[in-house]
């Protein structure tokens, strides 16, 4: 007998229908907060060229893209011609949503808004070592505003986000913080103290690591990658000492970038944003962290991240990137958004129990079956329900009623509904609860009603 | 200056916001009439194994598949050492969701309830040569119920499917025919008629052209491929018999596969299927038509395809396939199942205006800016309007109203709303409407019920 490998694809997975219920409950308020926020949705294809992929996301992004083989006599010239992992491909899977939009912007440009406020929620690829949480197939939430430098379009999207995780259940100022920085905070910090110019992205990559590998793991670090240890010094003190309070750690800010230009008007910056956003859900989280870095070169102005207190990974993240969504154009767009980290999310929420007991999507009750002859009364029955908008399940088949019990069980379907001859002389239906157990008898008319205020 | 090329991979395609607002919209439909029948969501992923993917879809099919290239040294290996299109290759984008449901029943068996009702809408891959209508990426919204050989089942899914065309705006009985066939009454035919065994997959061909060539084509084709001229007019003249009506044809067909045991058989099936579906909404757009064969070889029993008069195309299909799920299991799993054509479907609608004006997602108002100054009060005005669940956009640079009304018009939004130091003093805000170009003032605590009856 063949034997099959029916695993899905390394690093890839099959979500059953309660997986992609809770998936779907995620999504359905991401999209419902983007949407009253304003954004639009976008969807780009799975593929795209080779060309238009490689080089975007550094050596070892390059690496990490899924590429697709030509085919046919093409194919066959190739191979029987030097073939190159390069020449044998002419597209790659997606490796985010960003390089996307900024093609989209550059071959649409005529028939897209003056500011492109766009979501989109699809799936990316990316050929990553597998490992825990780690995946080779994830989606990406993505939400960018398009086309305004204005401190503006921060504030929205910061709001946007903090929205997001009200709605999810994090609704109490402790359940989640927004850290906020600014890329030219970071490059002041460095005038300052002296960080040698050409070893501040050493210095940007060490500092990133604070998370992980705590302060004297970045003072290694900051060693290792040749930043003068009076330099190191002076930026992990200044660092240590900024305070907790977003506006007192701005006002102290000003004071320690007073020698340097950029590092001023980034605090004028984001001196703004906070003031923006103050009227919004996402006030009472903020939270400015002169140690946010953000790994992610492309960023131009403010970076934000959304942590979990007393957990390690992020939530979410983003910024402003002025640089990139003009790759394709040849001219400069400014760009600001936000992107939930879902696979985070959903595995927080699954451990502190945040999903509703019932998900949009589950069936509410099963029509069970009692012989040949009455078929046609359950599926009547079935559909009435269903047009008065209840999810039903009928059950497909004839079997004695401890097995059709035995199946709404397994779906997780509290209410059995029974037709059988009996029944139909009352004028009834007989509800069986599969949690309690118990039997009851609803007047054929009364049952969208009974039925409507417990499921 | 370099230039690029940013369309889309050939046949595949970007969807701008209205498009995916119009796709979402038909989908959301989809869902819910599949969620109120019973099935639940399943998402599996883009890549599968290649021999997963390889011999399941006929030689052709294989020819179709999109190989993902191996990586690493794994690549370098078998390219220093005799590549070929399959040993480069060690994953293919999903060609459809069939084969991915038959290897999720083998792989997650024992967490699957006894009968697994399942939907799912994904999109899929095949390296067809792209045409008009005809894409490289494109989704598929199946619903399938594994597990029970019932005609019940056939029942259902034929209901679930005439739902969903109702809840489009189908819902004239003349705006779709539901053509219902069984594998068995084909066979039966041949046999009546004398086609020789083995050429029956032959005739089957011939027959499923009757839509594209007509009966003189059909008459040509059964000739060329060998079919005897005499058993080819006895099909043809038997077919062209076929009473309109459904019962009448279904009794007119048990006579003439009186001779046929698997034809009576098959019949005594449709009989059932009818009598079963006849309580639910696909009910008066049911034919029964002995030309429909559909093409895929893999049905076994009941067959149906939705047409809509005076349109080529069909609008989704589906049918019994007893033998196909099973294939990774090493056993026959029974299983019955509806495909909508999404992209006819869409294409449709789009013709006959179907679309509702305001569709979900879209941007109902623009909140306006004034000054620097009134910025917050903006921001609080877009934050009060979202909480009450507006979809509003909020204008993100100071600029003069003419060109922040043009934007409106440009993201299709109606009205405008003006919140001015004026309009501060009295306590209303000013209200643009960008259709009539009229503009009101509305007190501030009416708002959201002033907008309530107009977005």
């Amino acid at each position: 007998m063949a034997r099959f490998n029916t695993k899905p694809v390394s690093g890839t997975r099959d979500f059953l229908p309660l997986d992609v219920q809770r998936r779907n409950y995620v999504i359905r308020i991401v999209e419902g907060v983007y949407q009253r926020y304003g954004f639009e949705p976008l969807e780009t294809p799975a593929m795209e060229r080779l060309e238009t992929l490689l080089g975007k996301y550094g050596e070892e992004g390059d690496k990490l893209i899924f590429r697709v083989m030509k085919r046919g006599e093409k194919l066959q010239r190739i191979l029987a011609n030097q073939p190159t992992e390069n020449n044998l491909a002419d597209a790659g899977l997606r490796y985010d949503l960003t390089v996307p939009l900024a093609r989209v912007v550059a071959e649409h440009r005529n028939r897209l808004p003056r500011f492109f406020k766009r979501y989109q929620i699809q799936p990316v690829w990316r050929a990553d070592r597998p490992a825990k949480g780690r995946y080779r197939e994830f989606y990406q939430c993505d939400a960018d505003i398009v086309g305004s430098r204005s401190p503006l379009v921060e504030a929205e999207v910061l709001n946007a986000a903090g929205e997001i995780f009200h709605e999810l259940g994090f609704d109490q100022p402790e359940d989640f913080v927004m850290r906020l920085n600014h890329r030219a905070i970071l490059r002041g910090l460095m005038e300052v103290t002296g960080v040698p110019d050409g070893l501040e992205g050493e210095a940007l990559v060490a500092i990133d690591k604070m998370d992980k590998i705590g302060l004297e793991g970045v003072r290694r670090e900051l060693a290792q990658r040749g930043i003068p240890a009076e330099a190191g010094e002076k930026l992990l003190g200044i660092m240590a000492e900024a305070p907790q309070d977003v506006e007192a750690c701005l006002a102290w800010l000003q004071e320690q970038l007073a020698p340097s230009e950029v590092g001023r008007q980034a605090v004028e910056e984001l001196i703004q944003v906070v003031h923006y956003a103050a009227l919004g859900p996402v006030a009472p989280h903020l939270k400015v962290d002169p140690y946010l870095a953000r790994g992610l070169s492309y960023y131009t102005g403010a970076i934000f991240e959304v942590d979990f207190p007393g957990l390690s990974g992020s939530g979410g993240g983003g910024g402003r990137y002025d640089e990139l969504v003009g790759m394709f154009s040849n001219q400069t767009i400014p760009a600001c958004g936000f992107s939930l980290g879902l696979e985070r999310v959903l595995l927080v929420m699954a451990e502190r129990e945040m999903f509703p007991d019932q998900l949009q999507g589950q069936p509410q009750v099963l029509v069970t079956q009692f012989d040949q002859e009455r078929i046609p009364h359950s599926m009547g029955l079935a559909h009435r329900l269903r047009e008065a908008g209840f999810r039903v399940d009928l059950y497909p088949a004839l079997d004695r009623y401890g097995r059709q019990f035995k199946y709404a069980d397994e779906r997780g379907i509290r209410y059995a509904l029974l037709l059988g001859p009996q029944e139909q002389e009352k004028g009834v239906v007989a509800v069986k609860d599969l949690v309690s157990g118990e039997q009851v008898e609803v007047p054929m008319e009364e049952l969208e009603e009974w039925l409507a205020v417990r499921v």
